[in-house]
């Protein structure tokens, strides 16, 4: 049973493909895939039943959270695992911790053998080494593990961007070198900042059949859309075909979309859960923020083409009165829709990929996904 | 079709009693019955899905709440009332506003007219009287009404509670001249604080056919619990027999049983939702703090005797976790089981209640539930 099976690229001109990813006990999931991010364990204000009736086959957890707490020992020994531990029997991709290392703890020093850091939540002391975070992944015994790799804030120089790149391929063969448990894979992750040449060169230091994917990372960490968009443009197909690859913490749903345009095939992003609880939802005609006066009286769904029970039973006066008072009810029921909203339109581009039809179909989506203008 | 059938009295020597309160459309209710707490338009961390998948058939709303967020005119406009603003079709009862004037806005001046008020959000000044409280839950067109009340804080001076029992029958009959929507009933409130006489006059000066149920209000804020049972167990015999009876903002599943016990039948509390928030579980066994250490590493379910979905797939190790670490999903899962628990103990009673067994439920519940000795 092999890892990934690319099963059709678009028949057009758009370098678009859709596969299946396969699991231990042979759970499997449709790419392209969208992961929602359940940072400790959790996705924020929804329930695994939820998940599940989202048709969710993947989500993403943070190691160095459930590093922190309730540590990666008590749930080994609890549940022998991440799955048991939350009840969730699909797939878990962990990350590696590197990015909320650099973006969460404080007075972090980055050395050869790891990078020394303090807690952001006692500022109790910590090394995290690549053997380390392979070794919490075990612990946390999820599908899919990402090699530890070191994720600069762009705009970077050039050198130190290429410096960064030769210690992050360090590291993945350290973290190659740490075994794991049956059933787990790891993908390498490629960096480089929005330079063609120095991806390449990161691209070239990484092949290694131990690896089951391929994560681009470093990107929409600072630097311009175009620039993430140029690079992918240009650098995804020379990335290996019969491997998943992943476009690490992105994005909107234009920036999914296009990201399928050039062949990446998984994608997280905290933006539905987030935004959702900030009053955003995601709509087929665009976003808008449910704390605006004008949804007052509005009594249609947060968006009228869609089929989720949200929309199928609430009106944007009623979330919007509850968003603004304050209730849990508002942040749940915006992350049920935009989760249902971001998995949808994945599935269809899947679709559409079968169809030979995805060039019209991004292109119809941004017709549409243009006409509220934003909000 | 009357509004309340009494089907049955235990036939014990408990003075226990089982019926069927009807509301317009043939929706019914059965009592007794507990009433969730959804005080601004939502029960706090769970959705309408939910209060349905948990088969309840009434919720509280208050009336304080909503008229000064979104205000009930916008509810009327927008959705013709509550029912259909919330997406709930079930039974909503709201309350006068009264107790949320007393005990959350600033400076009140309680006049023979009604209350003024400022408001707790932003100091605006407000007159609450009988007539516009019954005009707001006209608006908001729910299916029972309660009258405007007066209720003092206890403990109070017996001429005190006099005075105001006196001016709040003043006020129930100015609450019943007010007309209501074809299918709204309204409930009488009976004051007097622990005072057996006081009680029965507030009783008599409410006696009239134009009230569809009697409530006992005043209690529950601030007298000792020894009180409330020791006037439940003289007074509320001599409430009409074929009217529900209806206590007030009461309170924990031991208060719920010997209300029933009384022959009481309608109930509401925050207890299960609040306390759920702040990790307490009512289990069969008595309640638990899911913050405790002990639970760590405890892999049972909340409570092993429960059949709800969260004790099926939730370990108490996973919802700590959640709850320590600022989850929102401790809150839903923590609520969602607590009101499973408080309306299975009530449905377990009316039928402990059919079968002339209602005496030996309490007692087998007392036992149970005394044994984690409250955590």
């Amino acid at each position: 049973m092999s890892f990934f099976n690319l099963q059709t690229t678009n028949s057009t001109n758009s370098k678009a493909r859709a596969g299946i990813i396969t699991l231990s006990d042979g759970r499997t999931i449709r790419t392209p895939v969208f992961m929602p991010v359940g940072t400790r364990g959790s996705v924020k204000a929804i329930s695994q039943e939820d998940l599940r009736e989202l048709d969710i086959e993947i989500i993403l957890c943070n190691t160095y959270h459930l590093y922190l707490r309730p540590g990666q020992h008590l749930i080994e020994k609890v549940s022998g695992g991440l799955h048991k531990f939350i009840s969730w029997d699909r797939g878990i991709l962990t990350d590696s911790g590197g990015y909320q290392v650099y973006s969460l703890a404080t007075l972090r020093k980055i050395t050869e053998e790891g990078v020394h850091f303090k807690s952001h939540i006692d500022g109790s002391s910590h090394l995290l080494t690549p053997e380390k975070s392979i070794e919490i992944q075990r612990s946390l015994n999820s599908d899919i593990v990402m090699a530890f790799d070191e994720c600069p804030a762009l705009p970077a120089p050039y050198e130190t961007l290429d410096r960064s790149l030769e210690l992050t391929a360090r590291w993945a063969k350290r973290s190659l070198s740490v075994s794991l448990n049956e059933g787990q894979n790891i993908f390498a992750i490629i960096q480089g900042g929005p330079y063609f040449d120095l991806r390449m060169k990161s691209l070239e230091l990484l092949r290694d059949d131990g690896f089951a994917g391929y994560a681009l990372g470093g990107l929409s960490v600072g630097e311009k859309n175009e620039e993430m968009v140029e690079l992918c443009e240009k650098f995804v197909s020379h990335m290996p075909q019969n491997k998943p690859r992943y476009l690490m913490g992105v994005g909107t749903p234009v920036d999914i979309l296009r990201g399928i345009s050039n062949g990446l095939d998984m994608f997280d992003c905290v933006l539905p859960s987030r935004n959702a609880r900030n009053g955003q939802a995601f709509t087929s005609k665009g976003t808008l923020n449910i704390k605006n006066a004008k949804f007052m009286e509005d009594t249609t769904p947060l968006d009228s083409n869609c089929q989720c029970k949200v929309c199928k039973n609430y009106s944007r006066a009623y979330i919007r009165h509850l968003y603004v008072v304050g209730e849990y009810l508002a942040g749940q029921l915006l992350t049920y829709h935009n989760l249902y909203f971001y998995i949808k339109i994945v599935r269809q581009a899947r679709e559409a990929i079968f169809q030979g039809e995805f060039d019209n179909y991004f292109k119809r989506f941004l017709v549409d996904y243009s006409s509220l203008g934003g909000d």
